[in-house]
Order: structure tokens, then sequence, then C-alpha cells
């Protein structure tokens, strides 16, 4: 039988996330790789987990290796709940969740909330693995340009205006991925105003904002929210260890309700030596402290990255500015598309990820690409740029 | 606003697994519980773990807390590959993925082909996890009563004729949970047959078929399969630690490629500390000198179990007598309602599952009860049967 004609009309026209198809390619060693999500590996803390996980087989193996609970390991939970409440995101009426990756929190909330046709409106450009996940659920998506403070609000308010069925906002307020770019408190309030007013709900992905390395911290829009319309989600991935695979949500409890029962159907529960870990890490170690060594060593990168750019590639680039997170963005001249430059890039042993891939129609040509700086380190960054810079010269001319 | 009016159809009306729910109210430790689906923790190999949990982090922690692929680790895909070719589950045309638990390989292959109103025949009684999965993608769900050698196949043939929307038989033919029940080799051939005649797919799902204790071994469905028509799952859950959520599925390489997309969206991929875990302990290990001991266990539980049935219970209630897994099944007279029976058990601190959550419509009364032997040793067993024994004899009388 030819499985391919049976295949669920939600998923048929999916398309594997090109990153992580990439991600594939670039594991030959003499590749630079700009291209990646990924904190830097060497600064896990890898001896006091090893220290650690020993210890919880040992003494409490009848908890690490049997099933829990779908909500996740409660210690965790709560771990998780002070210090969202400490932050003024957790209100009366919501509920924590531990899942096996932001990733999951946001698909949980997805499947819980959208039917077929529902819209859902994003960033453009934006993260594909969340775009995926709306559009394995059949939602339409349409994009908003980004501003350096965020997405444009009146672009906002005339896709709101157009499209009646949107039903919710997707947006990384925060250190955006793929640009950076960190939404102003003004505008936070204003989509929120924006969500009471065209009744949508907000999706806030928030993996970077731990991670600020310049500026002043701007509110989460949940802890802005009076109106119970966002749906918050957080990750270990960038503060702690990404291949754990450990993110929360925080929602009203009601949908997070439902969220746990998509759940149990999807992975009964996360993974408990993973969730025993990052608890026993966060109580025996300061979790701030190795946070501050996050922010000092990606900080340092991103700036040494952006040096390198001034110097090394062509004054028609531009790029972006973050004051946190893992990514930069930068633009060639229009006409380019830097899915071929790209592939120049790769024989020249330097990746990056084109703008295409962070585009709701990725069959279009964009002259945008994305930089991470967390995962080489200073040697990689110069010389990686370097190679770059020549690939750039050699397709813009001097 | 009232997340409530927002939920998508798909999930408004999602049950959470009633065992589950009552897994939450069974921590009482004076309670014995017979109801879970626990494998025994005292048999985890907790030490040889913990070593090689401490290995791992310090010696490879690049890799264990990196983000991974989301197909799996792939040292642990090939063993899973050569031990299921070795079975003969393997065909030329498949793929393997390592999945979150055999639940997400269930959900994967759900979600890949299942449309609104598309059909799903099941055994019944069933593992409600793999009905919940149907039903949140809006699945209509059948169920085919059981016989002492699996499905009753004149009554899926009739089935099967009065719907032809049915996409997918969901089959656990070995051990079923919850009755114990195996599938003869004869039935398992006639349901390949009703499967090229009617069109359809069938999900095997085999969790237990490595813990037989008594019986001949018979060829899983997938190893008879010519017709490309058999997605296969399988898990680590009940062969070494359901804590850790490792599972695999084995099926056509373009429904893989769908179900790969569908996990991205999902979790990226599986923790990957679980994964190496699982390798190390089956490359430094013998797992069938472990399944071995666990077959021991597990059989002498079982044959405790029924000697103590028959010793304490009233003999109107009848039971299975599974030559392996986790369960067997018991009936009382019909009328009685076993989930009003079980509150009574629960005050007298002892606990199994009522059949009623095992059923497609929970709301029904059922005079069924799942028992689990698994999880309890020599003497909870024995003290367990004879207070659920009482509760027995005091509803239906001497």
């Amino acid at each position: 039988m030819d499985m391919k004609s049976k295949f669920s009309e939600k998923v048929k026209h999916l398309e594997a996330s090109a990153i992580r198809e990439m991600f594939k390619l670039m594991i030959r060693p003499e590749i630079i790789s700009f291209a990646g999500g990924s904190p830097a590996s060497e600064l896990f803390p890898k001896d006091e987990l090893a220290e650690i996980a020993k210890d919880i087989l040992q003494n409490n193996s009848g908890v690490a290796l049997q099933y829990g609970v779908t909500e996740g390991y409660a210690p965790l939970a709560e771990w998780v709940e002070k210090r969202l409440d400490k932050a003024g995101i957790v209100h009366d009426t919501d509920s924590i969740i531990i899942v096996s990756g932001g990733q999951q929190g946001i698909d949980l909330a997805a499947k819980s909330l959208l039917n077929a046709g529902d819209g859902v409106v994003c960033e453009e450009p934006s993260f594909i693995g969340g775009l995926n996940s709306f559009r394995s659920y059949n939602a339409e998506i349409y994009g908003v340009p980004m501003e350096d403070d965020g997405i444009d609000t009146d672009a906002l308010e005339k896709t709101l205006k157009a499209h009646p069925n949107i039903k919710v906002l997707y947006t990384i307020a925060t250190f955006q991925n793929p640009t950076g770019i960190t939404m102003s408190l003004e505008k936070r309030k204003r989509v929120l105003e924006l969500a009471e007013k065209y009744d949508f709900i907000i999706f806030e992905d928030n993996p970077y904002g731990e991670l600020r390395f310049a500026g002043e911290d701007i509110p989460t829009i949940k802890s802005l929210d009076t109106y119970n319309r966002v749906v918050y989600f957080g990750s270990f991935s960038k503060i702690l260890a990404p291949g754990l695979r450990l993110g929360f949500s925080c929602a009203d409890k009601y949908l997070t309700d439902r969220m746990v029962v998509c759940k149990q159907v999807q992975d009964v529960h996360t993974s408990l030596l993973p969730q025993m870990l990052a608890y026993e890490f966060v109580t025996r170690y300061s979790i701030d402290e190795h946070i501050l060594k996050l922010r000092k060593v990606y900080g340092s990168r991103c700036r040494l990255m952006i040096d390198c750019m001034e110097k090394y590639f062509p004054k028609c680039i531009t790029h972006t500015n973050p004051q946190g997170g893992l990514f930069l963005f930068c633009a060639m001249p229009d006409g380019y598309d830097t899915k071929i430059i790209m592939q120049k890039a790769v024989e020249q042993n330097v990746a990056f990820v084109p703008g295409a891939t962070t585009m709701i129609d990725i069959s279009k040509t964009y002259s945008t690409f994305r930089m991470n700086y967390s995962a080489s380190n200073e040697e990689k960054i110069e010389t990686g740029i370097k190679r770059l810079g020549k690939v750039l010269y050699d397709t813009v001319g001097e």
C-alpha cells in the first residue's frame, strides 16, 4: 500500500524545519556554523549535573525511573511558579506545567485552541518551530513586519481588521528569534489593548528573556496582562541545557487543564530525570550566577561578532543590535537570495540561516540571514566572519 | 476573558485519563494499588544507570546536553533497528524513530494519518491513552469485542463493512492492556487480510511483547505484513524504566518522514540523556538477562495473584490467564458497577482500574476491572487481594 495516499490534510504539506535539516549537514567539523540556535556547550554545568544525576539515580530511582504525573515533577513546577511569580507573571487564575521543551508548550496551547482555518498572526520573520506547529493544525498564518522596537503595531491592527479569523498572536517579544529585537514597553501595552479590542490570545514565547547583556529589563507582556489573554512559555534550554528538553507554560488554569489532557496523549509526562536534574541544580547551585556567566559570554561574543562584521563585511550589509539572546539578523541589499549565498558559504566552510526559513512563504527570495553568536568561541567568530565576508564581497562587489 | 470560550473543537470534550487522575489519589501510602501500569520499581537497574549517567555527563556532555536530531540518538536508533530486524519487524521500506515513550509514537502516527471524521477501530476494552490520542484529532472510535484469542475478527469485519470511514485498526495484539489476552497467529493473519480487503492501516502497539512468562512466542503482526500496512510501536518503559519516556516506532519511511515533522513541532527531539542512558545500558549490560529477570518476577506475581483470587474472591468472579505483560482482567456478574465498587475498595485501602475507563463510552456501567500484578510484591499481593475479596464478597454475597 502507498502510505502517502493516507496522509492527513494537516500534515501533507508540512515542511521539515529547514534549520533542523541543515543542522544535519553541518556536522562536517571544518564548518564554522552560525546557523544553529545552540547555547555554548562549554558552559554546561556538566560536573555538577554528573554528580546530581548519580545521586538521583542511586537514592531516588523510584521517582526518577517510574511513571510521574503529567503536570510535571512537583518540586520543579513549584520552583518555576515562584520564580515567575517574582516577575509578576503568574496571576491568581493561572497554572504551571512542565513541558518537554518550550516548543511543546506552544504545540499544546495551539492544539487546545486552534481549529482548522483559525488565524495566527506573527512577527515576520519569526521562529519556524512555532509557525509549523500552527500549520500542523491547519491554521492560517499572517505575518506582520518587524521594526526596531518590535512588531509594527499599526500593520498589526490592519491585519487584524482584514482577518477576523485571527485567534492568536504569536510573539517572541524579547530578543526575538531571528532578529534579536526586543518589543518596547509601549508596544507591549498596545498589543494587549489590541488583543482586548480584536478578541485574540497572545502566545508570549520567552526562551531568551533571561539572557540580557545590555540595556534595561522590560516587563513581559504576561506581567502586564489584566485581561487573561496571555499564554506564557519559558524554557530551560538556553539557561541550562537544550538536550534535557525542559520548558514550562504559565496560563489560565482552564486552558492549562486542556493542555494537560493533550500532553497525556503526546508523551504522558516529561522525562523525570531531566526534571529532577534541573530541580536539584537550581536547589544546590545558583542558577542566577550561572545565567550571569552566560550573559557575560554571550554579550562579549555578540559584540565581537558585530565588530568583525564591521571589519570584514561589505558596508552595504546591515545588522540588528541585540541587547540579549542568541541571534542577530543581517540584511543584504534587496534582490540577493541568501539561500544561494548560503550554499557558497558552506563551500567556504561557514554557515548561517537564510532569511527564507524564517518567513511564512519560504519559497520567495529574501536577502536577509540569521547569525548565532552563542555557540562559537572568539577564534571561530573571527575566522568565520572573515570567511563569510569574502563570500559576501564576492557577491555584492566592493 | 473566558478561555473556555476559545477551546478548539478537538479538545473541548476530551476527558483526562481516568487512570492517571486516579493515580494522583493513590499516593496515600496505606493503599495497595493494583491500578497503575507501573513496572516493579525495585527491579530498575539503578546502580548501573547511576554510573552510566555520571559517565555520560562528565565525558559526553556536549552530546547529552546539546540539541540533537529529531529522529533520535543515532546509536540507540541503530540498536533498536537491529533488534527489530532480528524479529523480522523491519522491512526494506521502513524507518525507525526514537520517541518520547510509545504513546508519542501512537500520537505522531495518528496526527499524520487521521482527518476529522476518520474512523479508528479498536479492541474493546482497550488502552485509553491510544483512544484519547485518536479522539484528540476528532476521529470516530469503534469498538470490537475481545475473545480469548484476541479481537473477534468476524465482528471486526462487520464493523468494517458498516463504517467505510475506518482508516486505522489500533491493536495491542500481545498481552493486551487491559485484558492480558494475546491474539492468535490465525487471527493476526486474518486481520492483515482484512486490512488489505478494507484498505486500512494497523497500529500494532507492543509495549509488553518482551515480557512473556508462559507459552510460546507468536510473530508480531508487523513481521507478517507483506502489504506495508502495519505501523509498529515499541517501548523501553516496561523493559527498562517508564520515567525515562523512551519508545520507538517502525513504519513506512514516508509515513515516518511525516511523523518526524510532527515530532519537530511537539518536542524537537526526545531528551538525550535518557536515550544515551538506554543505549549505554544495552551496550554495557545484557538487556536480555534483565528482561529474563523481569519475566520471572512478573510470572510469579501473576501466578500468585491468580492463586490469591481463587482463594479470596467470590467464585462468580472470572479472570483472564495472561502469558505475559502486566495485567489481568476480571469480570463480576453483569449488572455490577465497578466504578462504585472501586470507591468501596479505596476505602478499604486497595485499588484497581474499573472497566469503564477502558471502554469507548466511559459513561456506561461495566462489571469488569483491571488488575496490575507487576508493581506489588508478594506480601502486598496477598494482603491486597484479601482486602479486595472482602469488598467483593460484601457486594455479591457468598
